[in-house]
């Protein structure tokens, strides 16, 4: 039974586990610091296949196909997945897992989908309602530039301030409790916060104060502190919103996470030498690295206990035109080694 | 605790209460053989707001706010809202829902967001991950003509199985089991269906055999026939779609639904006076009519049990140019008031 703790986190008591993730990335990822990490690097982010959409659905595919087969239970077994894009009416993960005919449960939280996936899996297997989930989804570049910004033919330039949406996709595959596996021991929904941010080259900033809410609700249903934790993980503030984050914890909240605070969004590309002004963004960045790097060091015992929170930027193309602010989400999930929970 | 009956269906032992339903309607709607039934009927669709989009954000804010009053709890009492549309990146529930303060866990289903964010809900106030949760869904003709198919300042013309968009919301407050109200007994979660239907004029067809599917899953899982439930109700296939559901379930499932099947794209307008083609869609469709029509003959004891279906195109306009066929899918959700769960 899950069980409510303070005004917004759900704790569980059956600490449902990580049996399996995966993160497979395009290639400018593979060739980003954290190439080594990765389980697939794809040497054309078109995949072979005839657009740029049914690149990104093979991508996140491919990270479900991954991290199921790494938990080593056949598809089938799997009750339902939880999956979302960025794209219109989310058909990267809609025409990516028809195949698979396991109950699809849509999610949209922009890019904030990794940790919503992820939460919701966990409620349901810590509740019966299955006993195998999969969270997934997945971004790509060229899907997301022709989407939100420009063609890429039109070769428009973007402002420091900008992100790189990642070409990559993640997957975990939750169950009951195991001794061997990470496990997930609370999770904090947020709520949608707006405070005026207008430019969609600036997501860093439209999202840090969503991250900053649901990171100090956490730390106050849980009583736990920031040195607690190993790592604060974010998705993909960017160097940007990375640092604004910090500053509104501290003044704010008075929480200080800048000892032990990383950034999907910062770790993804070797900053200057990518070009990607200030880092990486998309639903792939946080999946991927959370489902690889973060996942196998809690496996190895190099890391003991990360929140990950994913922030997403909740608009449109067209409520941008139409001049309206961003709103923006962040949703907190606990993962940690069970020899440590208690 | 949840628990699973079958292979698909999850069965709750808690049985949740809905404690509050509305459904709220534009002008056409009310003009419909359900006028009477209705929370609300806005006689101007536009809201007195700038853009159609931000008419449907306030058409969806309506439907929470008058549902949470009729639950007789505060705003702030609710514990999450599970809420979606059909607009890109779900715009018309996350601007219409940021005031709130309320975690907001962002779902899409196409026009099974009402089963599907239903579901959901009763899973999570089953499990104790929230005490109350709500689910809510909306669609406004004008926002989605605009996206999905023309300008309505281009004059298309419309083929005979093409459905009209309703303008309309829905929410239902979920919580605890209540004696008085209508009790959540089950949910199958339904999987993505494709048979190949390209014509998003005839969404019916596309989406029929994804009911079908998740109809067949539920009587096998929980062992009831059609003649245990009082109305199987779908949520919006409209006269084409229907007529294939009932076609599809006895042919492929040797399952007779004929006699007590009710859709609700069927029952929003009068076919021939309204001039609607093959009956009402979008996800406000089911909302606004399960909601109203249904819940208030539930607790009135006129009617004791439902299976409600809504159905969703998972399509995009980029798929459709692209060539693409038509995934759907399906969630059916169980009600019936408490004295006839055995």
């Amino acid at each position: 039974m899950a069980h409510r703790l303070g005004r917004y986190t759900i704790e569980f008591k059956s600490a449902p586990s990580i049996i399996g993730g995966a993160g497979v990335v395009g290639k400018n990822e593979g060739e980003g610091p954290l190439g080594e990490e990765f389980d697939y690097i794809f040497p054309d982010d078109t995949l072979g296949e005839t657009s740029f959409e049914k690149s990104e659905s093979a991508i996140q595919r491919e990270a479900i196909i991954r991290a199921v087969n790494k938990a080593n239970v056949p598809m089938r077994d799997a009750d339902c997945v939880f999956a979302g894009d960025l794209l219109n009416q989310c058909i990267a993960s809609t025409f990516g897992l028809r195949q698979f005919g396991i109950p699809f449960i849509g999610i949209y939280g922009a890019c904030s989908n990794m940790s919503l996936s992820l939460g919701i899996s966990a409620v349901f297997v810590d509740s019966g309602a299955s006993n195998i989930s999969v969270a997934a989804t997945s971004s790509h570049f060229c899907s997301a530039e022709r989407q939100f910004r420009l063609p890429l033919e039109y070769g428009g330039q973007r402002p420091p301030t900008a992100q790189r949406t990642v070409t990559a996709a993640g997957a975990t595959v939750v169950g009951k409790h195991k001794s061997d596996c990470p496990s997930i021991n609370a999770v904090t929904f947020g709520k949608i916060t707006d405070l005026g941010i207008k430019d969609a080259n600036n997501m860093g900033a439209a999202m840090a104060p969503a991250a900053s809410h649901t990171i100090s609700d956490f730390f106050e249903d849980t009583g736990l502190k920031p040195s607690d934790i190993d790592y604060i993980v974010t998705g993909d503030l960017g160097f940007v919103g990375s640092e604004l984050l910090i500053d509104l914890l501290k003044k704010d909240h008075n929480i200080d996470i800048s000892a032990n605070h990383l950034d999907c969004g910062k770790m993804m590309y070797y900053r200057k030498e990518q070009d990607v002004h200030a880092g990486g963004s998309g639903c792939g960045c946080c999946a991927s690295i959370l489902n690889t790097y973060f996942l196998n060091r809690i496996k190895k015992g190099e890391i003991k206990r990360i929140l990950v929170t994913a922030t997403g930027a909740l608009m449109s193309p067209t409520s941008t035109q139409q001049g309206e602010t961003i709103p923006s989400i962040a949703h907190s999930v606990l993962i940690s080694m069970p020899d440590n929970i208690n």
